[in-house]
């Protein structure tokens, strides 16, 4: 279908009259036209490259070569769905059981980590005969009706929260209400959980399911304390309740030091169901459910038949195992480890320079750096993180924000990114918060009143830092001052 | 991956290992392993060729060339999401909308047509400020916990039908309330709708959509009479709910004279929502909503994004594209037009000269033969269908069965499906069932008592027969004695 390339205003005037704006684009009012892709990066229509620090779908490398041939070999053979017998199905879910314990012996396959989710908590429901579910303050779980009920990151915007959701706080050791001062956040977390529990039960309710990110990343890249999870295993297994790890975004080696993000939590910690997306198809609409025996023989009962028209075809399966090829022969857990200790490294010294970063964290390359515009309230340092992801984006980097107050940048590359890019990623934060630094400076030395932080254009113009609390102005100019 | 082929029987003791028996597989006690394919033909590990007439996914041919050459091709330069501007994304929406009345200009892209139908209901939910849904007996619109709700075929194995769920009877002229005899059943089953959106409404119920299938086909290969879906949609719209018409596995030009199936009600008839999934992407996991302008800034004005992950990535689009390309270059809506009428033709003298075919119906590559123990009471010829599938499948040749009763055999080939393709169906058909009329011939002779029809190794025997109902018997005697 390769016609003759379409300026980018023709195509953005198409996309507006055909599809709808609730699909929304990146940089909204000067958006980006991609039309080739190689590892780490993305080019435009223009050949300029960017680099790509954001897609944690492209997990082992945009377009990499070794999956698209898969893809393409099995595609020239078969692709049809799982009611005949296929090795693809069988080898790709041994494969995956090979990288979790045991005990997650049973494998679905589908099409998205949405259509993951709601089959975990069809699984649940139906193994616990309970219906509610419980889960984290500012989750987000996937587009289907049944988990936008269960995001609040979604239904707080909507029409609100079910009778049979509820949300315990996000375990946020930054922000939240025990943080690093804190003797055992992770007991005063999971017993926030217990909690939550005792009132639902109170009120007659009984919990089906708690689902959490591994790591939490819709919510602000967070990295619950250690013991949390087990300890909130504990309590909702107290409850009848199943624990479903969602590693939709976080699993599959990102985390470096395991394969899993829940593997963070040790070895003996072992969730009832695991849901993965994403990443495994590394682009291809490729995901999954890992239960135990236990948990599928539940839903077996039932007699009825669980079918997913494309979910474990041929195609997806060769896709799946090539992807678990490239990460172990490139060995990428590895890589994630080394390029992520490093960013985190070169991160947490940005942040001992420019007073805005309130605080680093991450492992392997899942990374969060949250801005702030005070150092004591940690207000969430919204215009000014928008303002500089605009600015790396005319520096050719494609970073976007999370968490509630859309002030956490994240940083979740695909896996191939190298030393270099974080390198070059750290430079360019560290010339663009010094500049804004020195327009502060700037303001206040031509007594400029605070204004609206953006520009009628859209733009965000030499304003935006009058948005700055006292206290980091203050900071700043200091190091200008002194 | 390619390894050595694996046995049969590894293979199968692997997947029964590591997949959820939920997860069925085609004739269980024998099941097929399927290693290739080409147009309507799939190969086993021992080459042997089946006729596929069943697989409505692989819409234009296993395989198709063109399709996967297009898959590869984007491949290998760019699949990410649909945040950055691509021509494949709206060249896909604008091929699409000059296949629908101009009303339906609004496009969402996913991956199955389980989320099309999940975004069908959030859009007619949003718009209408309704939550309860209308749908026709022994429906199925998809596996996710919204759509099991939402299809009598699935909820009344499970917890059963919810108290925002409604459900009118089948618009079945053969074996429904009002038959072919009946002077006006288009009337007289709309007015079974009016009568559902009556009853609810008294208890306070207010309908946001009725969803069907424009031609229900796991519900038995139905062809709705003329006119019934027009006055359906005026009772729904006057009850202020939207028309929902599921094109999953009817639309792309399988029913020949049309693209699709709910234009068979005439040019003047435009539903609200239209869900397509399945053969849009040849295997491919591409599913798409489109809608009127109205309903998707109904959906707008939440303010809350629709984010797909996979849906309308560069991919994807390219597959649909080029299914919709050897659609037309190789004009298999007519040829759809052909072969259905041929085999509609031959299957109707196969009625003539087997009592147990009670009804030949369809339209297209959409046929359903309903097979019957007895011409009065229509009761479903279950066992026999079963067996008559069984020894097709030892022939050879991959049919299947739907409705409640099981009984009507399914024709949804891949529209590549030929001339000869219908006329070896047909003869081996005609065998089948002469051999089945001439067992049953013995046994009466024999006179065998009538007996469990299925054999203990769970094979089907010659006792089968035994099951037929005396008429039948009778006729087919009379055949034989004559």
């Amino acid at each position: 279908m390769a016609a003759d390339p379409r300026a980018k205003a023709a195509t953005l005037n198409l996309r507006r009259r055909l599809l709808s704006s609730s699909c929304r684009l990146f940089f909204p009012e000067d958006p980006v036209k991609i039309i080739r892709s190689k590892g780490q990066y993305l080019y435009d229509e223009q050949g300029r490259e960017f680099l790509d620090c954001i897609n944690n779908v492209a997990h082992v490398g945009h377009c990499h070569p070794i999956v698209v041939q898969a893809a393409h070999e099995q595609n020239l053979v078969l692709n049809t769905n799982s009611r005949y017998l296929h090795d693809n199905i069988v080898d790709y879910a041994q494969r995956l059981s090979e990288t979790l314990p045991k005990e997650l012996s049973v494998f679905y396959f589908l099409n998205s980590g949405s259509e993951a989710n709601d089959l975990a908590l069809r699984l649940a429901r139906q193994y616990t005969g309970h219906q509610d579910v419980l889960v984290l303050d500012h989750a987000y779980h996937g587009h289907l009706s049944s988990l936008i009920d269960i995001s609040p990151y979604k239904f707080r915007d909507l029409d609100g929260q079910k009778e049979w959701v509820h949300v315990a706080p996000l375990p946020d050791t930054y922000r939240g209400l025990y943080r690093e001062d804190h003797p055992n956040p992770a007991e005063a977390y999971a017993n926030e959980v217990k909690n939550v529990i005792n009132i639902a039960q109170e009120k007659g309710r009984k919990i089906a399911a708690f689902f959490a990110e591994s790591l939490p990343s819709v919510a602000g890249q967070i990295i619950p304390p250690a013991g949390y999870f087990s300890q909130v295993a504990e309590h909702i297994r107290r409850a009848g309740g199943l624990f479903v790890a969602d590693e939709i975004q976080v699993g599959f080696g990102r985390v470096g030091k395991h394969f899993w993000a829940f593997q963070l939590e040790g070895e003996s910690f072992v969730p009832d169901i695991v849901t993965m997306g994403k990443s495994i198809g590394n682009g291809h609409p490729v995901a999954c459910v890992a239960t135990t025996q236990a948990v599928s023989r539940a839903f077996e009962a039932t007699g009825v038949e669980y079918f997913n028209t494309f979910g474990g075809n041929p195609v997806s399966c060769a896709v799946g195992l090539a992807v678990l090829d490239v990460l172990e022969t490139e060995q990428l857990q590895a890589h994630a480890t080394n390029v992520g200790n490093f960013l985190m490294e070169h991160l947490s010294q940005q942040k001992a320079k420019h007073p805005i970063i309130g605080d680093v964290r991450g492992t392997g390359l899942f990374i969060g750096v949250d801005l702030i515009k005070d150092e004591t309230l940690r207000t969430p340092a919204t215009e000014e993180a928008e303002y500089l992801v605009s600015r790396l984006k005319e520096n050719y980097i494609l970073l976007s924000t999370d968490g509630p107050g859309r002030n956490v940048l994240k940083f979740k590359p695909p896996l191939c990114f190298s030393l270099d890019n974080a390198q070059h990623v750290v430079a360019k934060l560290d010339d663009i918060l010094t500049d804004m630094e020195e327009k502060v400076r700037s303001c206040k030395t031509l007594r400029i009143q605070p204004n609206s932080a953006k520009h009628p254009s859209g733009k965000w113009d030499l304003m935006f830092v009058l948005h700055l609390h006292q206290e980091i102005h203050d900071k700043m100019f200091s190091r200008f001052r002194g």
